[in-house]
């Protein structure tokens, strides 16, 4: 399958391939691409949509001297596959093995970790500037799509690196898509840009460039400042970019190879900021992924001959969107935001039938809470479901612009506690932590869709301030039968004497599977879900550690400001004398691999829960 | 002094003045703006930059029905003195008083509470998103300054704005200034339209809008439209704005009221999202003001004749300000990043003496983190000290981009505590409940500036990954003689045995002062100072809870997830009995007044806190 691709023992390797030969490898890398992730599961899309531009970056630079770093990282396998860990392959997201996003630890070829969006360009700079103050030589290049461009820490970057004009390449991967289709005014701006006749044409000079380059991009040629001169005359200054300080060098087609190594040796020349827009298509090559990009940015094993995604089970997501759907079409007041994940968080079926409240604000958390503020300040009760790992970015704005002025915004939060596959970056383990100690928030938690269902109905009918509703990736499979909310703190699930778990979320299945075990070995465990993290129902917590004389906590947040620790302070304030073990996610960055996995790395395992249980009981 | 403006009862009294008379209102405005914040301190260059703005808005503006919504919100002053406040004024500022920003509890005036900078395009697109949604009809403006446009948000939010095409009125106030002198590409932008020859002049045709657009500014009266197309003409699409889908109009004089009025009634007319470049000069009217508006920019009480300022003890900014010049004497990798705000934290004197180590990015923290994180990788050491309340910006930059990779960025939190009179959304309250839960970090909290500067050193010499180190507003006073760091988490300051206080930072000073008071009332405190609230000294903590069976903690940062809270459930995990109390600042918003009123609101006073012991002890 892989000829060509074998023979790549480093990037180094790739300098002598010709035009033709980089070709035929990058047809080789998508189908490498396609068998392994089909899989694997991963993000298939848009590494499909980079293959010519990574390849034909890694014939124009020498990495690792020269760095790059990836916005969000998905899109860096092919550069993996590149930079000797094509053995490696087949690992990838597995347990220890190669993880899905770029990891400084992994290779010396990854300059820098990503996962969160738009942070590519200040990290670069960072690089630069490093560069610069010790002499070196090396280039630095961002790498980004134009779902990117809608979060505003580029621009925060760009107007201090166009400033300092220490030379950097960007390069934009425009692809008029975030996961799903790009929104906003800078996207249209894009678009006008492609259709422009005014800006560098590839085709038009890229030969005219290759002639006059020299091979080792050295040196300036008598040559090159004519081609200079010649080139700034088709850029024409009067895009966003030039005001912003950069040269704009584009659009060039981002699956010609050839027009792609020319510009980027250009680049290197150029010496200052620079940013080189080039037009992928997501998904090219594979035309399941081309046909439906959206589906194919994110997935789980599936047919790779008939591009069949096996379906899944209904997710919380989807049942989140069920139930927005229907609240809005009894009240009116109801508006729904979405920092470009629509469809991630099950809001499709409502932005087809509420367009008019429906806001996606692009990749930008920030400003989507704010803007929610502003709407319940007018009079609006806005529903902005968030990743718990990107709501990270707007923690000042629901602090400051919610929670300070108790606006009635509600949050859910959905991927709270372990994700999985994505490792690190992605794991949504520190909500409870970070909303814990904003004032007037409300911190609610379901064991099953019912519960959701209830909080839903809860949030916009019974508060008048901000609540959030933290809910898992995947389904409530195996708690679909717990019981109802009620607008309760706390509800016990089963009666016991001598042991109390206490659980919330995803949890609540451990504590059940916990109990039964604990029942075999003799002992009678009191379970009480936690329904409310904050408030967080004191009486109850205070009642089974009375009761029961020995408390167990069991939750999938850090442990640091987290359930376990907010119940233990509460027991010694309040002078409650029992045992108490907490089980929580350690203090450490959670790698990637199964949901299962993870739980035991955590220790929140049912095996692991009940041999501490006993230990602590004495019956070992 | 306010002969026109003690008539000012709202802002329609305003209507019935003439030309003449507005720019009278303006003087007596200026004077009194002088005259009260000589006395009560506050936000002066600021307020005086946009005395005409803010009068000019509120007479073309029918305030509460049209809102506005002031970026950070401390030039809200004027807005304030037209708004019904004008008798208020002398409690600007003042405990129970006026706040220094605006606040919807305050004034149905006030549209959007604000405090951080870049928020206001959110909120006010939010505002007319629920216009749209119910059909109302009222206008809605933003007013910012040219600092706020180096914050992301505001690119985040005009390309949603730009989008969607709703009526939305921006006014940037571009005094060339942040706090200090703005930075960044965009500020060259503005430079160079503000010099622009082909951008709409005021003076050029506001004779010409005034004679045509109907006083009512209701009805499209037939000359409207020739009008239009003649600004149009001179519009010409090519600033960023324009890109990002907005009408720009500008640059206008900003002391111009005439102007300003007919630019105003234009925008109304629009109806889509509009860009007004205001000029101002910060300070205008007051020359010690106008010739160092940074000093002005915000002031304690000072002699409004001479301008004098009175000087102020060496506080913990400027300490740190000389340590980091002497680290950096010594070491070459250090390097210091500020987000606008380089004589704010101190580092003015770095700057000078090492400029290509420095670096200003504006206010733009999360660019700030990452950019760090970037020379950090690079190989450098970058210190970037951060204003706890902004530092909460940058929450996701320090977890993700700086604490996952583990990298050796050095985080000095300066004005960590309450903050007095700036109030809700400038308190530094919950930046230790923010940073438990981040993998990797290290928080440190010196006594006073010994203890800083130990703590430096340590964390830039034995350190490999990100510190931070918290210190107050002020300076270290009454801790001066405290004992030294030495890199332990711990220290002992007395040594007894029936009470256990376990304090840290400014509190120290609290711990002492109660200790004194409860041996006069026969008790033997011991003092524990924790100098590392993460990792926390636990053996040292159970230690003290043993000895003396009953522990009080005392901490100015919010109760959930603190220090207090820390203890407590340590001594519950380990089974430790003892009596606890924490006192800490309680989860609610902390309004503005002097510190010592605060504490005492927030129970952190000597006096409470003793009272409080007295009684656990059973000694009252």
């Amino acid at each position: 399958m892989g000829r060509l691709l074998e023979g790549i023992k480093s990037p180094e390797d790739l300098k002598k391939l010709n035009i033709a030969e980089l070709n035929e490898l990058c047809s080789e890398i998508r189908a490498v691409l396609i068998d392994s992730v089909s899989k694997t599961g991963g993000h298939l899309a848009s590494n499909l949509g980079v293959v010519e531009l990574t390849t034909a970056i890694h014939t124009v630079f020498n990495m690792p001297h020269d760095k790059i770093v990836f916005d969000v990282g998905h899109q860096s396998y092919v550069h993996k596959l590149l930079t000797g860990r094509y053995d490696k392959f087949p690992t990838l997201r597995q347990y220890g093995g190669l993880s899905g996003f770029p990891k400084r630890a992994e290779s010396e070829y990854d300059s820098f970790d990503t996962g969160h969006s738009s942070t590519s360009i200040s990290a670069a700079l960072g690089l630069a500037r490093a560069r610069d103050l010790r002499g070196g030589d090396y280039n630095v290049v961002a790498l980004f799509g134009d779902g990117a461009l809608t979060g505003g820490m580029m621009y925060e970057a760009m107007n201090d690196a166009g400033h300092a004009k220490t030379p950097l390449i960007l390069i934009l991967n425009d692809n008029n898509m975030s996961i799903a289709k790009n929104v906003g005014a800078v996207s249209r701006h894009l678009r006008r840009l492609r259709v422009s006749p005014h800006y560098f044409k590839s085709k038009e000079i890229v030969e005219d460039i290759l002639n006059h380059i020299p091979v080792a991009g050295r040196g300036i040629a008598l040559g090159i400042r004519k081609i200079k001169r010649k080139i700034r005359r088709l850029v024409i200054p009067t895009t966003m970019f030039d005001d912003l300080g950069f040269t704009y060098m584009g659009p060039v087609n981002g699956h010609d190879i050839e027009a792609l190594i020319a510009c980027l040796k250009y680049s290197k020349l150029e010496k200052r900021p620079v940013l080189i827009h080039v037009m992928t298509k997501k998904g090219k090559g594979y035309l399941p992924a081309e046909n439906n990009p959206e589906k194919f940015h994110g997935v789980s094993a599936f047919d790779a001959k008939t591009g069949d995604i096996p379906v899944s089970r209904k997710s919380y997501s989807d049942k989140f969107g069920e139930i927005l759907l229907r609240l809005a079409e009894e009240n009116d007041k109801i508006a729904a935001v979405t920092g470009a994940m629509p469809s991630g968080t099950g809001l499709e079926a409502f932005a087809a039938k509420f367009p008019k409240r429906f806001f996606d604000v692009g990749i930008a958390e920030q400003h989507g809470v704010t803007m929610s503020a502003g709407l319940a300040a007018g009079g609006y009760i806005p529903v902005i479901p968030l990743y718990s790992s990107f709501m990270q970015r707007a923690y000042d704005q629901v602090l400051h612009d919610v929670c300070l002025q108790n606006l009635h915004v509600i949050f859910p939060i959905d991927r709270a506690g372990l994700v999985g596959r994505d490792g690190e970056t992605h794991q949504g383990i520190y909500d409870v932590s970070f909303l814990s100690h904003m004032p007037n928030m409300r911190i609610l938690s379901p064991v099953n869709y019912k519960q959701l269902d209830e909080m839903m109905e809860y949030a916009i009918y019974k508060c008048s301030g901000p609540v959030a509703i933290r809910y898992p990736r995947g389904s409530d499979e195996l708690a679909a039968k717990l019981e109802a909310f009620d607008g309760q703190g706390s509800l016990t699930l089963r009666q016991g004497s001598d042991v109390g778990i206490i659980a919330s979320g995803r949890m609540s299945i451990r504590a059940a599977e916990a109990a039964d075990k604990l029942e075999e070995s003799g002992l009678k465990p009191e379970i009480l879900i936690l329904t409310s993290l904050k408030p967080i129902d004191e009486a109850a917590i205070i009642a089974v550690a009375k009761k029961t004389g020995y408390v167990i906590t069991i939750e999938d947040n850090v442990k640091p400001g987290g359930m376990g620790e907010a119940a233990a302070a509460l027991l010694e304030e309040h002078g409650v004398r029992c045992g108490i073990k907490i089980f929580a996610v350690p203090d450490m960055p959670i790698p990637h691999g199964s949901i299962a996995e993870l739980d035991r790395l955590c220790g929140l395992d049912t095996e692991h829960i009940v041999k501490e249980v006993l230990n602590g009981k004495g019956k070992t």
